[in-house]
């Protein structure tokens, strides 16, 4: 850190210009640092924590390798770490918020790194369970800070979803996270759970009612999923998928003939709750299709897979 | 045809000794056709309408070339067309029904197949929106009869969603499914729109949500889902994913200090209707994220990025 506060550089297509301040050393954020690094990036990350410093160095090599494995960094950046966030966010030209997800911690942090960082520097949140409207209270200028949230493990999913209210900060945002080979998707207003987790629970609650009815288990919903939908919807989205199978009309053609239909689908679909018994029913058959795996091996060979996935779109 | 009607022969981990008639020439029926034609099957393809006939063979050749790109046929087996179907199913070990979706014409169907096929073949029904117990009362013989839902198209996508009342037929189904590479998913009992067409009716219902309250568009909504959940869906199912954000615990770790909060999500998910506005924000908005692009083109992007992803997974 070399105390100089002078105007962050935009980024262009690489960030070897950019300072990126990654406040918190947990799973999400040691994702983060590893990846801006990879893309050339100046970063630091800061963590109150002295164990949390220790870990995060271990975590952001493991991430580090396994981005290598996707395309190998042609430039790469630095990393520094760091216990004193006044002197992290100085020279920054965005600071990624990964505190945990509560509003009265994230809202304490947020002043600190306003009264330190430059007024230019983009101030965002990874919050996945908050929303813009919670945070920004906490801002002095609120222009300047967005939600971003990316999708767990951050360095391998692309997806970051961004709200923001100043176009500008939007547009530069999107700019610099579409730098380090994130796709950006811009929400128009604010919601909770964003897009992909709105999605994401959509799904699971039927998934839970499909257990839950008996129709298949743990295991037979899951392979369903990872062999049919969730295979196709790596390639083309939900809305495009009805667009396909709506013959040459495409979605009008669909919503004509079928729109009926899939209303009367839609009533059939299930509101599960999570009592005992579906509990039971989760953990037992969660137990049964990993075999007795432990999280740690399964989150690699998960990881492993999304590689060989992610290269195979280049 | 050589009118041998002979015991079927039990497929083993190859198909060169079984007999599969496709009853139906759609895309559906054509696509089965090159899989198991691929996987070394003598497979039979029968369509009353000469139209379909003559166009199946294009349709069977171009699913072929898409088999070829992700795997080499070492075998191979053979193709031939037919419009007569007591002959078309006398020799078969499978017959695979693709016909329109109108219970009417299934059931007549059935009742032809039955008459003239081997009392030991299987009949499967490849239905997306009818249930076993909607087609199996044509039967004489129910414990022969399955519903086996491919997934669209079934050629790519390795999904094939069965049930059966008859364990002994369920198991000769899924080892003859699986040797021509497919994962059988077996349901413990019938449902509307099985496993796969239940779970993406979920998603797209909240997709469907998202775009009608202005939280994102089409474009938006897709691109979210293909670079966040959709991709990890392709390699962890929903489940597991919980499983895996559960900390050590897992999912039983999960659903006791998020459950909770994961029902509220629930709780806050859409129930859209597809009226006259909503409709009208789809189909604009699809046209805006595909520019205009043909339905064929879209579809034949999807075909290669399926192929792509599916050769990442040996």
């Amino acid at each position: 850190m070399d105390g100089d506060a002078g105007p962050p550089a935009l980024p262009g297509d690489r960030l070897s210009d950019t300072t990126v301040t990654i406040a918190g050393g947990g799973l999400i954020g040691t994702s983060w640092a590893a990846l801006f690094r990879h893309f050339g990036a100046q970063v630091v990350l800061w963590d109150p924590e002295l164990d949390a410093r220790r870990r995060a160095v271990q975590r952001v090599e493991h991430a580090a390798a396994q981005l290598i494995g996707i395309s190998p960094a042609i430039v790469g950046g630095t990393l520094d770490i760091s216990h004193d966030l006044a002197d992290a966010v100085r020279d920054a030209d965005l600071v990624q918020e990964c505190a945990p997800e509560t509003i009265s911690v994230k809202h304490d942090l947020f002043r600190q790194i306003e009264a330190a960082a430059s007024p230019k520097a983009i101030i965002a949140s990874s919050t996945s369970a908050l929303t813009w409207p919670d945070l920004s209270p906490a801002l002095r200028l609120p222009g300047r800070f967005i939600t971003a949230h990316p999708f767990n493990p951050p360095h391998l999913i692309p997806l970051v979803e961004i709200y923001g209210i100043d176009p500008a900060v939007v547009q530069r945002a999107d700019t610099l996270y579409a730098a380090a080979a994130r796709v950006p998707v811009i929400l128009k207003k604010p919601a909770t759970g964003h897009i992909a987790n709105r999605l994401s629970s959509a799904l699971w609650r039927e998934a839970v009612h499909i257990v839950a009815e008996g129709i298949a288990d743990v295991a037979g919903v899951d392979a369903a999923l990872v062999n049919g939908p969730g295979l196709r919807w790596a390639t083309v989205g939900a809305h495009l998928t009805y667009h396909l199978g709506g013959g040459d009309r495409g979605l009008a053609g669909y919503l004509e003939h079928l729109g009926a239909s899939q209303e009367r689908r839609w009533a059939d679909l299930g509101a599960p709750l999570l009592d005992e018994s579906t509990r039971s029913l989760l953990v037992d058959g969660i137990a049964d299709a990993t075999a007795g795996e432990d999280i740690a091996t399964l989150a690699t060979r998960r990881d492993e897979a999304l590689i060989q996935m992610i290269r195979s779109r280049r």
